[in-house]
């Protein structure tokens, strides 16, 4: 029996023309593996039929939806890392993808993993780091040489064979879906100064447009999510409604990335809706509920966090220790924040939390004027 | 003769109230200093016939202006601390006042500082510590006792000795100006879910409010902010101008302080409009000139920064030896970026820097699709 | 009924001398409380005669020998923070004594803990911080004013008034036996230079002797000391015998405090011979069992946590996240290390662990001579 | 005209085997280029002719032990990186060599640089990353494939080539004498718990042995030091003078290596005797002279130095920032410190210095007995 390869499947050109290179430079058995974050694109049908046109002898989309909220973003959350200058939502797909692959391996007796990752993008980076963690045993194959194929010539192959593949679709597949991904292909640098960006955003609207201010409360419990204008929701549920309206009133775009790769590509169109506005009730909760050199401190381990994860280290145990910090402190970022979202404008209008410090912070000021913060005396009792 | 001190005279109510207060507790003569940073207010002859009405001996006004912005906020902007989260341009203006009431000491032969400030706020600490630092000797005289009195109070002596003040008048006191310190009597907890905010914010317009998106392009030379839209301007117009263009457009406010006192009032109104433009500017034209590791650091550096400020330490050797860290870094950073700013939001809409990483990325990479950002080694020979 | 204070009892001279004064002052009954950490000195009995002798109402010896070494000593160790430039271990008796005269205030219905530390020194502070954490009802009331009474005074106040005081008397009180409160009194900054320590020292023996060498394998599970030459201990028991075999050998003297106070004294005479020894082993077994990644930033939360001790926040929110960083770590901190103890060196002279990265390594780098601890990616799985 | 190759050349096995080898492969001209850091082994003469013997075109040995102390070790003690738990003086190697190596291929009209380092070692990654960062353009050539060649068969290949080495001979050469490399050739993990050191140390004697103590005054100025027992020397004398009088005593060696790979090596033999001793004079001296938070923030800014020039980052902009912090704090530090060097033993016995915060202390505290050291505020003015 042939040996058997599962690959990481966008439905996009890179992935769909790897099914036919990859089972005829190995000899091997393709099986396509689409792991479903929620962002639409074209439908899983479509991506599983495309697979099986494109010669893959089975095809399977993952639906790691309810996972991808709950347990990549609201840790991102919790770490404050998905604010304006930290890596987006999408530096949490390869992992993601990576132990789904790693599952679909095993699942159908793989000795290899595929993907259509060209170049050396962090997105890739990424999901190799996670499957070596992972799974250390699965040899991994790109299905070109790193000197790659142009868009062009990989476009020109599956013509000739007729693979039914549709080069401009949206796909589910996170790494095409990568704003980053997209922004890379926007060329030289001048561009950074004279290009538009508004062709380049699909979730977030135009901010210039004329609409009315959005009021939405998050509710917080323990750190997490759990609320949007005090009806509970899934994870899952509570992402994709807060990424529709805070998307709606164009705030989540980035511009500016900081220490992101995106910092030197032609043009960036960061986009994360959702990421961005629970980051920032979340930091606003904190600031209420956290003790100063407690919140200090967390800063640095919030940083770090956002660096492991950025550098692919998402499985590893400096990363279990940051979030035991995190995790030890989040117990009192508990409450409600009200958000006003208005034409690209996100502001924090109210915050109420039974752990606010205010009380404390008077009680430990003998009630004077103090503008301060309490410091950690006024807590340990807690 | 009689002893002499110096008081840090804003012109506002408490400020007025100490200078007989102080001369009758004391027996000593009042000299009233107020120093001038540009935010406008009463007229500056107003503040100073108001403090001699009030019993000073001498009156003068400092102009600190270019100083303020040249050698306080520069250097903030520098260690990227007026963003969003971090303290705002009023926590600088402790450690300026300090320096001209210790300067204004030996010009007058005072023996002794006093100020206007009742409560423990971190205003007045950051002005005891600077004064503590520069000037060992002088006694430093509150007015009144830790336990202070009621704004009452201080009207109704007011009013009893005839003097000339004008509780509800603006005034050119930084401290009075300081955005918290105004927040911080609108009371209790409730207010900050329930309050509205809008009548706290003197420097920013309502986001609400229609108007056409401004463009502005920021210069920098060496990190420093030097020209706009290609204009070189001093210090002082180049922030005033932008404290203008940013606040006209309702940005430059922040409601979500992090671990800034201003997190436990009762409602907060932080507004600081050409900080957080130049800030925002500043991290967006660093983000394509810093080499990674270097700029991860700096963010530590930075945030050290914006503590030991935010706990008076101005004049430290802890700061000394941060700004000279920053200061290396900051050869590179030179070039211009545009921000938009419109109805509340600040997005960078471009950027062109000589240092610019970018070719060196590809040099480093092999000119494959990598979005890394080039490590150290690209730029060792710098 | 008469109003109770609980007095910190060290059977020291300003402790004595506290009884009667503090008792006359407030007109209310005294409990002395001693808290025994095992450091042997004047025997318990004597101790709680002298303090009925001095006037106490009641005076009573708590045993914290077991607690001493296992809640505050071998976190420190985890942390590794009893090194030859951190805090000693007296920086831990602070907390511990305040610990249990906030529960003996309880229990003996006491409105007030009073303590004889004169001066500012950071054992006063460290026992004053940790009572405001855990009992901030409680008053705090020191024998003497800030500027406190000479020793010459104290003695003759004791002997006017016949309390059966001993000045020169080894005692159980953790703070007199710091060494660095006895250091304190070694006057000048010549004596820096010039002083010889032999006489300051009492644990440790002098090094220049000739002894045989002394080795002692020390087991650790989970970062915790749990055995000595293969032999099951109690943490008290452990740190007991460990404390005389190092001591023996002149090892866990510092004459090198870097961040510690001590910096300050005319002559410094830290010891902590378990202390050391634990250290030294703890952080070479965490050279073979810990990611590098992850190894490096618990150098940075370790440092931190002993600020924090140093600081006296043992009992906050950021010691405690802290330590569940430290905790999560700590699993794989399961092996034996070898030391050789000898005329005042400690050397580490072996190690075993079955979590040992060495062979990780060499799977990690394909088998080459690679000399690097594998990176994170390699434990993931773990 | 052939092209030319610059060889790192150490008199070893491996780099003598390299000359053939590469010229043979590369049909290129070889010059052997020795870096002297003034560690002895084999007459920088023989080295000469062994590399002619070999079939080198040229040979030249590079007199770099001045540049080493001063440019390299130095650097590293005001940082308090060459300590019981930093890298060692060698990892200071592979730059200086790149530096050296980058030159003489300009000298030489030379295309390429070769070394002998086989596997992927830490000192051939450190050489490696400075050539990149200094001579981008130079092509890097290893003289053998990564799966490398035992010592064995190079042996055999030598001796069928009749070259003119000594496998056994000590070198010049800062790789082989790296006792790391040493070490790693220990084998097995076993070994870690029963091996014998002793025979794996070259520049320190043994502790064991009966030796009187030996005292020695190092001088600082401005964080370097410029003298012993008051007579001033160069760095390199320095240096040598002190490698000889605590190696003599047994003092510098390290089993206990924290983050360094050694850590995962058979058996560890680390040995800076100069090193460790400057390293502690000059923490002992930085302990009395540099204010608290500065003194704080600078171990964080020591560690990240160590961690870079561990990770090969000597040339980098991090590096040279991380520097500018450090340069700012020493000129303070600047004083005299007597260490005690007995029989494997270092203390602190003495320090002075004109910038003592002791009496700055006293001024800060009132003058009583506070054993704190005075905070920020006391030095700003300084």
């Amino acid at each position: 029996m042939k040996d058997r390869i599962v690959l990481a499947y966008s439905g996009g050109l890179d992935a769909s023309v790897a099914i036919p290179r990859l089972s005829e430079r190995l000899g091997a058995e393709v099986v396509a593996v689409a792991v479903d974050v929620g962002r639409g694109g074209a439908s899983l049908d479509a991506v599983r039929e495309r697979a099986l046109g494109c010669g893959a002898v089975e095809a399977e989309v993952v639906d790691a939806r309810e996972e991808f909220a709950s347990e990549y973003c609201f840790p991102a959350v919790a770490a404050n890392s998905l604010g304006m200058d930290r890596p987006l939502a999408s530096a949490l797909l390869g992992p993601l993808i990576a132990e789904h692959l790693a599952a679909a391996a095993t699942r159908h007796g793989a000795t290899a993993v595929g993907h259509g990752w060209a170049g050396r993008g962090r997105d890739r980076v990424r999901f190799e780091a996670g499957l070596a963690a992972l799974a250390p045993d699965l040899e991994i194959v790109a299905p070109v040489p790193e000197t790659g194929w142009t868009r062009d010539k990989a476009v020109a192959f599956a013509e000739e064979r007729g693979l039914p593949i549709d080069a401009a679709a949206e796909s589910p597949c996170p790494a095409d879906r990568d704003p980053r991904g997209r922004a890379a292909e926007h060329g030289p640098r001048e561009d950074r100064w004279n290009g538009s960006f508004e062709d380049l955003f699909s979730r977030t609207g135009n901010p210039a447009e004329d609409l009315d201010p959005d009021e939405v409360a998050v509710t917080f419990d323990g750190g997490r999510p759990v609320a949007l204008d005090g009806e509970t929701k899934t994870p899952r549920e509570l992402v994709d409604d807060l990424d529709r309206r805070a998307g709606a009133q164009g705030v989540g775009r980035t511009g500016a990335a900081s220490d992101r790769p995106a910092g030197l590509q032609g043009r960036e169109a960061g986009e994360s809706p959702a990421g961005i506005a629970l980051t920032t009730a979340h930091m606003a909760l904190e600031s209420v509920t956290l003790e100063r050199e407690q919140a200090r401190f967390k800063r640095t381990v919030d940083r770090r966090w956002s660096e492991a994860v950025y550098d692919g280290l998402w499985f590893s145990p400096l990363k279990n220790s940051l979030e035991a910090f995190i995790d030890e402190t989040q117990g009192r970022v508990t409450g409600e924040v009200r958000l006003t979202l208005h034409r690209g404008r996100i502001a924090v209008t109210g915050r109420r939390s039974e752990e606010d410090l205010y009380d404390s912070a008077f009680a430990a000021c003998g009630g004077d004027h103090s503008f301060d913060r309490p410091d950690a005396r006024a807590f340990a009792g807690r």
